[in-house]
């Protein structure tokens, strides 16, 4: 089979992946309740397509943070991918880079954040899991702004690891399975390596990097205030794809608060089940500047590597412009609320 | 089994088609959503029959565009009939004359639209997709004109082929497996041959034809006024059966904001998912003229020929007729509103 | 097993009886959508239980009509007991006596109005399908009023047999299976053997029989206030257990909209999908007098006859002795719209 | 398989018990909709939760009714634990002192009052189904005061028992498979032996004992305010796990009322559906002071004995914990209503 769609690359990992590392990936926390509500949230919101617009060309290119993309479609920063596939993150980057878009390189990733640069030739942000210690934090820091990293997403989600069951099951330790070259050392677990961060590393990260900076997991429009307050420059609302709070909001129903409450002041993303074009269009005409993917980059990684992402991120490419056309929207200035019965 | 209504000419029909052909005609686009949700939105409506009112007379002749027909059920374009059955088109188009009812005729019909009008014995209109050159598109639209046909219905949700992935499983292409007379050559698939129509081809076609000039594929009140302004006859409320833009709404739930918005400076119809009498009940409560009939017409085709189309046809009749006397309603003019239960 | 719900009678019943007679009873018409929402309905409701309340007595006596019955539960109308026992339409008058409650019977009945009431130890109604010459209709209304039947309750809902897909699919036909002695010449179908009811009928009705007149099949506040007009003195709000216009609201939700119409100014029953006492008792909450069972009398009667109808009124009872007792609320005065949270 | 969550419990739990005794303890009464909606209704309730918070530290310390406990949630009163161990509520109550928290004892023990609390190391509330002679009912209340109660929590909700159809089914009878030391006579079944309580019987209680007395099984504001009136110190807002009035609203939807009528004039408490750390947050979101656990104390009894009642108990207090820290709710002064969506 050729896979047409995500779903087609969902099935054929399933299928290649040992069922440990597939359930590691799939998974969510307790009792997946998020996972689930996050697509059919998705599949609640209806589209109200406009006609004999001008579609002939679609044109999806824009920018985040200022960096050109050809699409609004970003790589979301996901763990050790070196067990979906032996090329790893270089694979994934390769990927994106051949997409004209942005990866952004996890803490967690399973090579060093300088190979990942070394392989890239797109645009790159660097995923922070901060240290217990600020100054090794700081030195990670400095060293991706010198490869070239582009922004700092700090994730603010994961104070604790989730309770994600089909790990405990399995018996499945990440560290033991992949090294995790981007933290200072092995003697204790990843999960608990990294401190409790509070707006206070926010402000120490500012002071840190020049670089701008997001804030990955934001969920509420209380937090989006505090942000701005923060200045940071971009919030991902996301619920870490339903792995870390259980009966956490599905991003999609938090993005209109975010948007509202931060009023241009910053760029808003958002990602979790995205696996459409038509996902991506309707978080677009929620307010997102742009959409990440998770899981579905690993399917592809899974399958069929470098090809395979790069294939996962053109048939999103393609949906998406074929649900702009479809759409009326020939454009992303054209997307607005007006597309969507909620 | 004899066939007592529309849902066992499905069975029946799906049971003598070769599958690739059967999902073709069956299929929506992506995870057709679309498509379960138009049945859905009909389930979900609930009737207030009134009681004691004089239904021994049952009245539902109308017109449309000025046309008489039988009933408020029309026969919807849709494609290469002869795939369903040798006879194709001339089938259909007879059950229609028996019937007393009007076919909309498709441009992608197996049978040249001479050879279909020829077999005709009731009116009939012409369903548009233009070719890239206006000056073919025209050449078509002046030879309905000549044949009879009473009306352009130019089909407008449909500036690419939606993403129907049945097909792309099956390796299914149209073209390969009927001939589409009514285009000029076959060099280019069907897919690519016709333009990206927009409100000036609207324009061009008004001053091309005397013929009135419906759009098929409106689903929203701001496009309804625009038709307006651009001096439509009718608007045809449809989601292309769920096969253009997954997602889309129902358009049984977009057919309110339709006809709140034309106010009556034209007629409204509406298809998708009608499968009962009471279906059409409630779409002539929301105000719609008539509604159009795809799948089943195809059903009963593939099932039974003429005979077939002429059962689901009467099938229909039999059960509006039935649903308008249970509720009390023994004319088209006594149904409002106030039946439905929204 | 010894049935302990209604719903065992129901499995019970369907063992014992021919497939075509069980779907006669049990079906709906069309895609039996009313069916089963009428059961959805009463388990969206939800009860607000008050505590510390003396239920050491529950009183459900009350009167309908005038007439005193010992629980606000009667039997609804149905057709051809004969069918689900031998001794039919006696056996159920019988457990009718037995239980203190009202029997309404059919003009379908499988057995002569006169045989019913000469079996019968407690007090009956009569359900009216007219006869289209009045001659005719006028002698049985006579003669149930010389019989002692206490009120005329005239179906409405009825002016074609609704479609019911089981008994065609069955070839089941009424007539072919039972004598309906009510009916006066067996040579046309007792379908078309009844003629189509307005408020003119109604009138005809009064001026016909000085008994009380109740409406059974009516479903919004209109039709309710014509009612009034008419001067009737009940309304049974019912959608004919599912059977005739499928999508018809569910009688518990119509019910409402009916009382608040009526003010009081005649009393209102329910009937449809009521299998436990805690529907019994929402529909008294909902402002109904009493409730009407019609399927459960005849699981009960095919299982076991007479006894079986006891048991199954004994069973309702005592389920709604026992939901009163829980809800705090020791007698019908006390039941009131505060019970529920829709 | 070690258990990783109540759910593994539950299964284990089934796997080991005796068909009949499993369903006496998981069952409710009718068609259990109040027990599957008390779920489900957990399940549709969505955390907004807030980031950088510094949740390095979580506090779940209280007091209920002025006594500590480690934690927000105590044990529910259940009927007869030596069905599911041989230690019965001697293992439950050790489980519950090593935890730090609080068990009621059910009037329904398998065990006297005395026994139990000679085996107990943590505090211990009382739950008291009265028996028709209120003398020997104050008898019972004196012993509890005089064991070292701390308060009495009477049941109003279950003037009779509800209707259990499990059991009947089973012909499972309580009183033939345990002693029942804390009813004074075994010569009637324990169903009939208690009285109907009044807000008369909660006066005389008043009057017969010190301790505070709890009200357990309200469901509305209006009994929220008799409540205060009649001077209780803690309302339990419950359903009884579903075993009473089927159609009950669930408790955790009945909550917010409660709350609201109270104003803090008492403490509130809830059970009902209770398996996740993250239902505990939202009921303590909802204005509860803390949560009780029925059936889940069970299923670890049944399957480890007091050290199966530790795990859960554990379980829960670490989900609980992880809740918070995910939700930015250091301590439970920072639970508060705009934590959820509704
Ligand atoms: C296997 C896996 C690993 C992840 N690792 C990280 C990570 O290291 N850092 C991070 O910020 N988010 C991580 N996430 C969350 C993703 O960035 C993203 O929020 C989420 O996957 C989006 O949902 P989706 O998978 O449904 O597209 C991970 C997600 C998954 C599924
Ligand atoms: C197999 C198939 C072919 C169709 N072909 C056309 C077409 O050529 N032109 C057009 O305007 N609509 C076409 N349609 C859409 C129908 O006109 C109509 O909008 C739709 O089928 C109504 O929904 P229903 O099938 O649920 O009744 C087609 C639909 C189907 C199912
Ligand atoms: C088998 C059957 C026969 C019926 N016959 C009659 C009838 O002769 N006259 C009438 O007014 N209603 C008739 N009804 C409708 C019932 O009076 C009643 O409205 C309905 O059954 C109530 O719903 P339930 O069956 O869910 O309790 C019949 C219903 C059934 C199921
Ligand atoms: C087997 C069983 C026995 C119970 N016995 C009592 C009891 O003796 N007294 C009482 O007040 N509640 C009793 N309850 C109700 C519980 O105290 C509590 O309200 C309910 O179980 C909470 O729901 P949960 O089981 O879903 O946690 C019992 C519940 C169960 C399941």
């Amino acid at each position: 089979m050729r896979p047409v769609n995500l779903f087609d690359y969902e099935k054929l990992a399933q299928e290649r992946l040992e069922p440990a590392i597939w359930d590691f990936y799939h998974g969510g926390s307790d009792d997946e309740v998020t996972l689930r509500e996050c697509r059919r949230a998705f599949e609640r919101i209806r589209l109200r397509p406009r006609v004999l617009v001008d579609v002939s060309t679609i044109e999806m290119r824009t920018t985040v943070l200022g960096t050109p993309v050809s699409m609004p479609i970003l790589i979301a920063p996901t763990a050790a991918h070196g067990l979906a596939h032996a090329h790893g993150e270089v694979a994934t980057v390769r990927a994106a880079g051949q997409s004209e878009t942005l990866m952004i390189v996890s803490t967690t990733a399973a090579l060093g954040i300088a190979e990942v640069a070394a392989a890239a030739s797109g645009p790159l942000w660097f995923q922070l899991y901060t240290h217990h210690s600020l100054e090794i934090t700081g030195k990670l820091v400095r060293q991706a702004e010198e490869l070239g990293y582009r922004a700092i997403a700090l994730t603010v989600d994961i104070p604790r690891l989730g309770n994600r069951e089909r790990d405990l099951y399995n018996k499945f330790v990440l560290e033991e399975r992949t090294p995790l070259p981007n933290y200072p050392s092995q003697d204790i677990t990843a999960l608990e390596r990294h401190m409790i961060d509070t707006w206070e590393t926010v402000d120490w990260l500012r002071a840190t990097t020049k670089l701008p900076i997001l804030l990955k997991g934001i969920l509420t429009a209380e937090d989006a205030l505090l942000a701005i307050e923060h200045k940071v420059a971009g919030i991902i609302v996301s619920n870490h794809g339903g792995r870390q709070l259980d009966g956490a909001i599905p991003s999609i129903e938090a993005l209109p608060e975010v948007v509202e409450a931060v009023k241009g002041r910053c760029e808003v993303y958002v990602d979790g089940g995205i696996r459409r074009g038509t996902d991506i269009l309707k978080a677009l005409a929620l307010g997102a500047r742009a959409v990440l993917i998770g899981r579905p980059i690993i399917w592809g990684l899974a399958v069929d590597g470098q090809q395979g992402v790069l294939r996962v991120l053109e048939i999103l490419r393609n949906e998406l412009e074929m649900a702009m056309a479809l759409a009326g929207r020939p454009n992303l200035a054209s997307i607005d609320p007006s597309l969507l019965k909620l």
